[in-house]
């Protein structure tokens, strides 16, 4: 099998990527520690084409060189915002139409391929802080969670590889829509 | 919404998960250069319970001390096994009825969200170097490759955030059927 070369790839420029229309998803990158962590979130976003990235509370914000590092310049197409509170951000998601969806493992929590995406759907999913998982506020604003389902003897996920398979998860759906 | 407690989670210990029957995904880590990475690929084949990871080539192997960084422990409940060159490792998945699949962007690719999961499959999902990709070696003897859509500016995605992806892709495929 060939392997396509880099100019096969048809690979946007930024110009092109900013004004292309996004996959309707929010990521909310909530008082994430590690700004290793927020660079690869940002690659994800531009792969995916997602909406935006939402940095909350102590989340690095670029520029920073530990994003640079992970996001390999993805923090030049993907757009993004940071805000102080949760309730900032829950309040700028309403307004927007965005259903709150935190990525967690709780009591009432959907897993993730129970979980049917439907065609018009807007969703901002939210990603804790890596020892505290996300903020009870934003639990408590949210009407259904997203628990991708773990069979092992650690239950964790590291936030980078969850933002991926959870944005394919829907990403997918929104496709084959 | 209330999140679980530790004790909620009811995480295997080491014994018992080795016990338990796993999914039938092999990983193969083809010449990744990142021990970094090769630990998150087994915090994940954990989290999953995949059947075990294949380490050829210049992989890093444990015990190492960026494996275990991204590991958490992983190295301990995750069975895997080195392979110095890709015929060993195409001779011992034939030998063992799993069929290779590269994950690789190339001209006769299938989509993921196009890809369908058979009943009875069982799999060994091929991640290559994070510059040069899948092995040749391992292209040719493939008969299909998965690529991951991507419609960004890089194209690129982490090799730990593919892993994730592509596993899923599988398990939730598996745990549905």
């Amino acid at each position: 099998m060939r392997k396509l070369s880099l100019k096969e790839l048809n690979r946007l420029d930024v110009d092109s990527y900013k004004q292309k229309q996004k996959h309707p998803c929010i990521i909310v990158l909530d008082n994430v520690r590690s700004a290793l962590n927020v660079g690869s979130a940002f690659r994800t976003t531009d792969s995916f084409a997602l909406e935006e990235i939402i940095l909350v509370g102590i989340t690095a914000q670029p520029p920073h060189r530990e994003i640079s590092k992970t996001a390999i310049g993805a923090t030049e197409s993907v757009s993004w915002k940071y805000m102080q509170t949760e309730a900032e951000v829950i309040d700028y998601l309403i307004e927007k139409g965005y259903k709150l969806l935190p990525i967690e493992q709780a009591a009432e929590s959907t897993s993730l391929e129970q979980y049917e995406v439907q065609s018009d759907e807007k969703v901002a999913l939210i990603f804790g802080n890596e020892v505290k998982g996300v903020s009870q506020t934003f639990m408590d604003a949210a009407e259904d969670c997203i628990e991708i389902p773990q069979f092992g003897t650690k239950h964790s996920l590291n936030i980078s590889v969850s933002i991926g398979i959870i944005s394919w998860h829907f990403v997918e759906k929104m496709i084959k829509i």
